[in-house]
């Protein structure tokens, strides 16, 4: 008999519709002769109806009360698929995340879960109940009730799944699973059987909306078996577990890529200790994030410094940037708001040479020119100019055997920040 | 210092522009150096829209879970009433039912206040904070959600003043208090200063929704000085005490009336043992309610017994006693739903005789024939054709010295069912 925390989002509950449906599924699996821990979100559309009565009152609300007032929506939604449970001879419990004691920190509105006592939880397992968890919240030491942030749901299923020891935490969202690239840029993308924590959480900094970080690194932790499914399709997703791929098994995962940087280049600048800070610090002060950094020496001892942040911040970057290289007396300050960062991720090329130069191979084939190229241990990231986006992630996709039938079945999980 | 639980309902509640407006008087009520808990329902309609979702899922659906549905409605209130007082400088807090530990049995959807651990409560006061208590709801012994049924926020905020020895529970609603009699037919009603919880009691069942019957019950019981006011206009209301009025204040303290009943009177029953019983019971199969119940015995031996149930059962239990009266032999049966039962209700006419013969004579004055009487301690009801309801209140509030100024201030307590 094995046992399963479920997480059903937002939009998977999101009407009375929908309620059934989980229902339906649940108790199917179910009659399986699983036991189940059931984690639900709010409605969808729910808590921001909630935020904005709190903002109507005041456009600070108390973070404190604003916990009490968004812990409802959840609370709603166990009490509905408990009832839907019932009705189907399903024996369900509803509980909030108080009730099962799922212990916070204090820190109303992103609050972190250090303990969740399972005492509960496992008397109604054994009396052959659904167990039923309202998702995002918990409470203090002080019985002060507390909210995760935005997504945290998928983090109390895993933080069950943890403490319940569970087989399996299985994440239902409206994607089929993680795919190896964006279909609607990609379509001969398909979907992964299984993925590590460690390429999930490159794609998913990369911007995957599949699962929340958070949630990925707290089962990464724990070493929860993580499957990403579909409410609405009947596939198996993906599993994201420690295990790495087979020999056999494609070297890269996913081919991830991001539309919404820009390119801010410093030619000429002189090659000495604290200069890429004497930048980079500037930026920094205006509360601006960076992403990619490379920076290359010359023959002439100075350097070329480039980095990239998000597309927002590019006028307010050039501005800085300019004003401290007239300072250092650097040659010029280019930028470059039309281009794209293009990532390979994978475990298997960690013991696999040759893969950045198949990579340049693919792109050189399609004439397409990098202006950036950064590595780490499991991924490979270039920039190239926004207009070569498709035909790069498609020969790349290509090269590195990622391609599946010429029609990909389902829905798929979006890539794309 | 005083210390005041205020308990303000769905409609003093019902939009944030309401919400708004109690926090103005709490913290008016504060500014004036009280100590304050604040005990709220849910918005207007929040609570019957949560019990349409779950009725779209269910006709039936389970006690347990539907409680735990229905306890976010006074959870959604008491966070935006908290946000709002923290806007205007005002330190809150606010809790659930079960953060504030108020026990109940687990009868739920119907449950019992057994205790309230005031220890958070005490703290909170003591560091100057308002205190926001959802009404309504509670936990069993097993932490498990409970609600009190409807109308049961009055019920929470009796409990606490009681278990915090409060100065005063101060009821805001609708009405600016309880009154003389239904201004809509008698407009020289007035509010009245104080009344008793026995003629409240006496009042309530005769159908005055001012407040809730188990609330004035449980504070009678508690002996918690009970306050109607509203809070819609500034006045004191009416404060409900056991002090009995002093020797010059009227000896009525009210007259409410109903127009629901009809009546029933079987003629020529054998006046012996079990035949009230063999009607009563027959009519008590059917799940009927009776009301009113007389009996007198006729010079040849036999007897009428009169009796009334509400104005729906009344064809139903027409039947039902045609067909008992068949076997008991009775001459006739007959049926009249073109009544109305007006009763006087008085602690003062306890130590007061001639209080019946001045209502008898007022009524006869006005022409108007009585169909049944009926006397208990503290009240008389008179049973009398409908089409007489005003012309016999009015004439009653006249001759009892209830009449106010001509023209009564502000919204009234309706005693008609």
């Amino acid at each position: 008999m094995s046992l399963y925390v479920q997480k059903f989002g937002g939009t998977s509950v999101g009407s009375i519709e929908r309620i059934e449906h989980v229902a339906d599924m649940v108790k199917a699996s179910r009659d399986q002769g699983n036991n189940l821990v059931i984690v639900v979100s709010a409605m969808s559309g729910e808590t921001n109806r909630l935020i904005d009565l709190a903002r109507e009152i005041s456009p600070r609300p108390l973070p404190r009360e604003l916990d009490v007032l968004l812990a409802t929506g959840e609370q709603v939604t166990i009490a509905l698929l408990a009832i839907a449970l019932e009705k189907r001879g399903c024996p369900a419990r509803s509980y909030t995340g108080g009730q099962v004691a799922v212990r916070t920190d204090s820190a109303h509105g992103k609050a972190r879960i250090q303990d969740i006592d399972r005492e509960r939880v496992d008397r109604d397992l054994a009396a052959g109940r659904v167990v039923i968890v309202a998702g995002f919240q918990g409470v203090d030491a002080e019985n002060n009730i507390t909210t995760l942030g935005r997504g945290g749901s998928d983090t109390s299923a895993v933080a069950l799944a943890a403490a319940l020891k569970a087989d399996e935490c299985q994440i239902f969202t409206d994607v089929d699973g993680v795919y190896t690239s964006d279909p609607r840029v990609v379509p001969r993308a398909r979907r992964l059987e299984r993925i590590t924590f460690e390429e999930i959480l490159e794609l998913a900094s990369l911007g995957a909306k599949v699962l929340q970080i958070r949630a990925v690194e707290f089962a990464g932790k724990y070493n929860v078996p993580l499957r990403v499914l579909s409410s609405f399709h009947e596939n198996p997703g993906t599993l994201i577990t420690y295990e790495e791929p087979e020999m056999e098994d494609a070297l890269i995962s996913g081919i991830a890529f991001n539309r919404d940087e820009a390119q801010i280049t410093v030619a000429g600048v002189p090659d000495q200790p604290g200069v890429a800070f004497r930048i980079l610090g500037a930026v920094a002060d205006e509360n601006i994030e960076v992403d990619m950094i490379v920076q290359n020496v010359a023959e002439d001892g100075t350097a070329d410094f480039t980095f990239t942040v998000h597309r927002n911040d590019f006028d307010r970057t050039l501005e800085v940037v300019e004003r401290v290289c007239a300072e250092l007396g650097a040659d010029k300050v280019e930028g470059d708001h039309g281009i794209v960062k293009i990532s390979l991720v994978g475990v298997g090329m960690r013991s696999h040479a040759g893969i950045a130069s198949r990579m340049f191979e693919a792109l050189a084939a399609e004439g397409i020119n990098i202006q950036m190229i950064s590595t780490s241990e499991i991924k490979i990231s270039v920039v190239v100019q926004e207009k070569y986006l498709e035909l790069a992630v498609r020969a790349l996709h290509s090269a590195f055997g990622l391609d599946g039938p010429a029609e990909p079945v389902g829905q798929s999980a979006s890539l794309e920040e």
